[in-house]
């Protein structure tokens, strides 16, 4: 029953984020009339704004995580019981392809599409691997009451300082699938994608780690933590 | 007497947010030189930053809410007295009509107005519909102090990725009929907009309710919920 | 002595305001090729961004004021000693003057400069009142560790929902007529706005008073209160 | 063993800016299509919410300098250990160069390059002084929990306000150096960065004493830094 709650939570919270970045990419791309720099801004701006809400908002109920990557991880240490993981996916990818099915019903278009969009290469895998290890690190280390507005501010910079404009979840690269617009990514592009950003997700595990573990002796340099 | 200092809020309140969405409308229309997508942009920003201040400051007197369907849904939760149901609305419409006045003064138009501009069809209604749900869910599940900012970003989202740019709000859609300008919507499309949007409303007191109600058996989950 | 800190901050305060203002209107321009609206967006979001770090490190020595309409309205309410009124005013103008230059070093412009924008009629006198009763009304009611961000938030919107682009500060129009370029405004067309400026802060005065005064009988209205 | 945790950290940090800041830069050129102010604004959004982030990820580890100029003025304030100033800078700059090499590496450029951007004369010098100054005014004024927040609003600022863009960091001189792209600096103009960054910092130092020195006698204005 309380599982179940969560669930609700992390499938509304996929499915309106994925409405958010689908939907934003395609009123962006009818109204920016070929400039690509400003459709992206007000995609990344629509959703920088999207995230960080839908982050206060169902945070409390069930993490927040939106993001397979993120539950696994958290399932690894321990955050998330192991039997929960399965289902927590599950909603996250049936909920982004409802993202993506209710951008299509807002703007009138046909709800059932195939993105054509290949995105591939070797920099685009190593920016996505890049754009997953910064989420990660972000949410390892965020303390709880700023993570939502580091999470999305983060990703709003990772859309422009990575390549592949940072899906950095496996269910937003499952959802834009089905979206044969703005923000979409060809089927077989998304292979490439999640193998990337769980490589990612797996070296900001070992990076929080090394910054994380405790001085073996006393610390030499220790007044200019105080400060920034 | 207290009463009255809501109103006066209330009022004052709705008059400058139609003020600010208006205003910064015809400001952005007529410095964009035909680019919507930057004329969008500019509203959007200027909106996000009037809603989030207005909040702030009127807040704390009546609750800010200047949308008849939030102080609806207030009212059926007992959190605003239901003789004041009717009263906050009348000033709600009159301020925001007096806001698309003020707009026009400012800007050296005709005062008296009535826009052109249709919005209508499936897709629009569905778009108001989801704008509104996803505003009273943030309104019903903000903690109060991050509820300003909250507000400003889901509104500054949603701009962009609802098809009808999320009016939301039965107010506003009033105060717009007033105005033959970039954010203007003819009379004619106000009642569709007007009942998706209380649809939309109800369906977020009713997921919220879901995801609110307590467990029935301790939580098979729940260290998650600590992180995001 | 202690006086002449504020002063210090004061006058280096509204220095660096001027120079934020008309440095990024100058680059901006440059850079925005004829498109006005990109050009008073990129000048809107530096002035967000100085105007919020300005009011956090001078506030806490001279309350960061940088603005004699706001420095009058708080030797009236008793919240600057009466003496301290005339030299504050005195650091702003100075201090706007040379934000002016400072910004014409940076840009390789010629320091010594007039306007010539002229910024006249009843729709910039009744957005810059407009502007002024916005600004003064959340500086009054703006609880003091959210000021500064909601102070940059307000003026962000105000550039855009006022047709005056919002001054809103008789310092920063003086400051602006020595500059001949896109943030400037024309001497003759000074007095105009600082009449309009002093009004509207006077307005804001008198609606914060109406807002505030205790109620004649118990409130009728309470819960609302609690919630956005 | 705890300085090498810090140095991590620094290395991590920088080098992560550095492939913001570049690799923005590059993403917005390519969209951009000949309007640098676009390509600007993306950047400068990019850099807000990438030095956002990092300043709250690293902060708690190594202080989150990210800048020798920084660093040297904590050592010289007793606030980093005189010994750990040297493998601090050391970090930050090989940091700053894999952190272009990264941003090359995403895009499919070729990893090694040098830029070919001048950037010099009088108003540089003093529009990269002025920033620098502006920079460590706010770092040593900020109150620690609002420190994150107040660099990356006042670096947003000042990519626009100053005629330098604000690099306002010799780390970040010496990594663009190596990027052939939007925000490069050409080798033979890096001197001249420096030595105005230095000497803004110094400047900012003695402000910095001059506003927070102890009042000789009692305060005549009192209570007017309660408010805004």
């Amino acid at each position: 029953m309380s599982l179940s709650r969560k669930l609700l939570a992390e499938g509304l919270g996929t499915t309106l984020l994925l409405a958010v970045v689908i939907g934003s990419g395609i009123m962006a791309e009818r109204l920016a009339g070929g400039s690509v720099a400003i459709a992206l801004l007000a995609n990344t701006l629509a959703t920088v704004g999207g995230l960080y809400i839908l982050i206060e908002v169902f945070g409390p109920v069930s993490g927040a995580h939106f993001n397979p990557a993120v539950s696994a991880v958290m399932a690894w240490r321990g955050e998330l019981p192991v039997a929960a993981l399965a289902p927590y996916i599950a909603v996250q990818l049936v909920g982004a392809m409802l993202g993506a099915w209710l951008a299509h019903a807002m703007f009138d278009m046909s709800i059932l599409q195939r993105s054509t969009q290949v995105r591939s290469g070797t920099g685009q895998w190593i920016a996505e691997g890049v754009a997953t290890f910064g989420l990660l690190l972000v949410i390892l280390r965020a303390p709880a009451s700023r993570a939502p507005a580091m999470v999305a501010a983060y990703i709003g910079a990772a859309y422009w300082f990575t390549a592949s404009t940072s899906f950095a979840n496996p269910a937003a690269v499952f959802g834009r699938m089905f979206s044969d617009s703005f923000a979409g990514i060809a089927p077989g592009s998304a292979p490439g994608f999640v193998v990337a950003e769980l490589m990612g997700a797996a070296v900001a595990v070992g990076v929080h780690r090394l910054l994380s573990q405790p001085a073996a002796a006393p610390s030499v340099v220790t007044k200019e933590t105080q400060r920034v």
